[in-house]
């Protein structure tokens, strides 16, 4: 594993990744194209099962939010070795379970956003992003995060 | 501001830009790659709060989809210093915030979309797009848009 | 029409190609940028209505993502005169229109996934993809597919 920038700054955040988690189906993890690098949906480890504005609260649920950011970077690691490869995180999307009445999946998505940005720093950290209420989610799970980014091949 | 030939046409319409807004958490407004320009979602001015299908009608929508594209706008305006660097509207999603039973998200879009092509023209404002009804969206809006377009850099 | 390697491939599955259904309202059923051809949300022909985990199993989505990933090849057909042009099906994202209880939104799409990978192949079908259960679609639709392709131009 090359010991880059990016994996420093891991270890000072005492972040340590995992292996890139299988898909749920017959899908890729990832594909680049143009520069772009397009990450699968992914979800917090553990498999946690519950909706925002029900079984959890919006800290926990940006906890898991945080957790698929994770998620996120053990397949970008697998896909292109070191996370110094990453020139930006371009565009983020957040799936939040929820009910009807759950108005903060925004401030469920910023543990997502709050860790690309302390991994990556502002410069290429700064992405655009979206959130939604889903009505549900496979498996039950709270929060998954669709993301992509700009890459050096 | 460039006087230019989008700008002449808002103002036929009738539609002065606001100050883009600030995204609603550490995140970009935009991220323009590789001639792409990404628009984190962007719902309509005053943020209105409700639910189609249960707090207001479509055509209710239709109009909270088109101010969201005002403001779509005004963060164009505000990444290209002038709109006449827009090449073309590329793909749009809309997240409308909706009652099980709502079967009119499109018409909702629709409002965004018909902006689009009024104020861009059938040529460049022309794009791909798809519509969910979502359970929740973030404060309550009644929609949400996300968009790409292809820009002059 | 062409008959390319794709096209026989078809004719080996049995899938006839219908002509391309026309766009909802006023959007364009694809837009082409920088070799991507992102293709508007598709649902299944013939108009289905209701919900997954409530009016649909989990085998009836599969299927209904299948016939909507027919749509798109019939979008794809249009757009480029032979399939053969595709060079790989770049992102999927999965719109099941779902009770709150459903579990499974990812089964429903691996019925449009699995027809990817029998038209194009491992090599160009396999996808980065997301999914999610919405609270409402468009006609009640039980699912639309929204999706990115690289192509020749």
């Amino acid at each position: 594993m090359s010991e880059g920038v990016i994996e420093n700054r891991l270890k000072q955040l005492g972040i340590v990744l995992p292996e890139a988690s299988e898909p749920a189906a017959k899908y890729a993890n990832f594909v680049i194209v143009n520069g772009l690098l397009f990450v699968s949906g992914k979800g917090p480890a553990g498999k946690p099962k519950g909706k925002l504005g029900k079984d959890f609260t919006t800290e926990e649920g940006y906890q898991f939010a945080r957790q698929a950011g994770i998620e996120v970077l053990a397949v970008l690691q697998s896909a292109l070795g070191t996370l110094d490869k990453v020139r930006r995180v371009v565009k983020v999307q957040g799936f939040v379970n929820a009910n009807p009445a759950f108005e903060e999946p925004h401030k469920v998505l910023n543990g997502f956003s709050d860790l690309m940005l302390e991994v990556f720093g502002d410069d290429k950290g700064f992405h655009a992003r979206s959130v939604l209420g889903a009505s549900s989610l496979r498996d039950n799970l709270p929060v998954v995060v669709d993301s992509i980014f700009q890459v050096e091949e």
